[in-house]
């Protein structure tokens, strides 16, 4: 049966599926970002809800054009020289790819390992700061999405600032679903991303300053153009010029996303979520299978991370959910490939309805391929969890 | 007056207005471009679309997420290593401002100047590689926008390989305006963006890279991620998979954007582009004002750059085109800043009734300013060059 258009849903933890209203946002105007008065204006209103959304009043905060990635590497770009030492929390895909950012930039990654299927434990971090004292910078992964795994990042900002560490907070799948406080745990750098809770088209990077890593880029002097975070200061903040073009139509979108989730409440958008990881807990249990995290707590309110069935081949039950019943969900990454799929909910996937499509869909596929599920009890795990 | 949502037309030299059928194609349909296979050959077909638009079968070509700069810098950061020296043609803004981009990498900038006026005399280039017979590299913009001079690319390219050189070409603001055959000339990196004359929105780098080029990436070994290209070769073309999740709405823009020219056809395209020249310069003289390039075959066909009339504020002059008349023009940037206002023809603003609406709010505006201007003249001088 060819693929119908209308009938596909997008249930991966990011890109997700666009609402309406960010569609209509994409398309309704455009300008010359570089020369419309009111479109620095627009661009200012953004980073100004973005600041409210994570609290990070006192740092700076610039949206830059690159996927997600480009503000990591950014961050290491600009706070990382030759034969600094920077401790890599390293619970997760992404919490251990920082290292290689590091190496990347002539820095040595000290790197802190534990059990991928739980938090990282916070004195962990006290114990690797008071055994490495120069260490200058620390890494960590909010939501590690490829295992879901949800870090404690706020008490290991506030440990890094104890020691005088600076921390860079990788948010991009939990921004706008977890709550996150950068100025009273002194986060230094956080960055987000616009494809995963927040809804909207990739190709925008997020990403908070505070004045402490400001003072370290002084020192590091980072000299290229396009990940410089100083040439966004010195522009911007002082000129009113953008470094560069930036992409108005995914500003709007993002704009747009920011308006939805006030008008519903942050504290109601947070709740949201974390009811969808009931739910989606709830469902794996009455399915039968197992989540990849060891405790909910653990686990990110924005994806779920399932272990695929002894016996079931991974790739064939996301082409089965895709292809014969138009919902696509993701696999893993890294030593999680084939082993875990996940879900995502994320801004409009953390609903009932949402949910219903991703898990009844991985439901029947894995009925196809010799697992038995009672998939009436999967819509009423989600059903109930929702109330 | 307050501005109205629905009076009011880009006439800037990019980003420009953006023709309905890509802003339906930006909403039509989304996906995660990292897992669904079809988006890969949507991506896929849109390289091969580019490849054929500037004729560059024997390179690879990529589609980075990022605005132009990005493919600008990434070009110099994967192709210059400390010391190298490297020929800066610097007969405009952008230009020159390579030579920044050389040293920021450890380059050393050799500079060729020469009158901004004109474009540059391909003997020129010739008797500088004959003098710096160590130079490894050459840089180039085919329309160094701000101040509209199109530069003999493919001529520049072929003199540069014949002394064993490599040639980078920014043709970020001419890609789909003006013919580039990079397989004759022997380019060896060719940067084009995604808001000039393609129409789609900023976000977009396109590069092309030939083996030449791949070569030397091999030699010097850049070391980061986001601007490094061997990531793309190794990870999407031998593995099938994008380095970092691209932006899908802005690949689906710039594939209809490129239906759009070859429904047109190729050549009626570059046309009418050298029609919208035409009626431009026409214009220009009918309004008694003075194009900034000497000659009109020395202007691109993409963008017209006029001297602003002794005793008018440039500003102001753009100020009352925006608010008073809802059409948008550019001044210019560097040492042309003040002097010089700039009126785009690319794409859909290559076209009659656009260039009429740039031209008589410039009048009009200029009018107000006290230039008198006769501006039945100017219509007509526009309407005359499209027949």
């Amino acid at each position: 049966m060819p693929r119908l258009f209308t009938d596909r849903f997008i249930l991966t933890p990011g890109p997700t599926e666009i609402p309406n209203r960010i569609r209509l946002a994409l398309i309704r105007e455009f300008t010359n970002p570089d020369l419309d008065p009111d479109f620095l204006e627009l661009y200012k209103g953004v980073v100004k809800k973005l600041k409210r959304l994570v609290n990070a009043e006192k740092s700076d905060l610039y949206i830059m054009i690159g996927e997600g990635m480009l503000g990591l590497e950014a961050a290491i770009a600009n706070l990382v020289k030759k034969n600094d030492k920077v401790l890599v929390i390293a619970n997760g895909v992404f919490g251990e790819g920082f290292a290689d950012l590091v190496r990347m930039y002539g820095g040595e990654p000290v790197l802190l390992e534990s059990n991928w299927r739980r938090a990282i434990d916070p004195s962990d971090v006290e114990r690797s700061l008071e055994k490495n004292r120069d260490i200058k910078l620390l890494t960590v992964v909010h939501c590690d999405t490829p295992s879901a795994i949800l870090n404690p990042v706020e008490e290991i900002a506030k440990i890094a600032r104890g020691f005088g560490v600076l921390s860079v907070v990788d948010a991009v799948s939990s921004i706008g679903g977890v709550p996150i406080n950068v100025d009273t745990s002194g986060i230094d750098i956080l960055i987000g991303g616009s494809q995963k809770v927040l809804n909207a088209p990739p190709g925008l990077t997020i990403i908070t300053i505070s004045q402490y890593a400001w003072d370290e880029t002084e020192r590091v002097k980072y000299n290229g153009f396009y990940l410089n975070l100083r040439i966004w200061k010195e522009e911007l903040d002082k000129e009113g010029i953008f470094p560069y073009t930036v992409s108005d139509p995914l500003i709007r979108a993002l704009d747009e996303s920011l308006n939805m989730i006030f008008e519903e409440g942050i504290e109601n958008v947070y709740e949201r979520h974390r009811k969808a990881r009931q739910a989606a807990w709830s469902a794996v249990e009455a399915a039968g299978l197992t989540p990849y995290p060891m405790k909910i707590e653990d686990s990110s309110p924005t994806v779920t991370a399932i272990e695929v069935p002894t016996g079931i081949d991974e790739a064939k039950l996301r082409e089965t959910t895709w292809k014969k019943y138009g919902v696509m969900i993701a696999g893993s990454w890294g030593k999680l490939k084939g082993k875990v799929v996940r879900i995502g909910h994320m801004g409009v996937q953390a609903s009932r309805n949402y949910l219903i499509l991703g898990f009844t869909a991985l439901a029947r596929a894995l009925r196809d391929l010799g697992f038995p599920i009672n998939i009436g009890k999967v819509v009423e795990a989600i059903e109930e969890s929702f109330h």
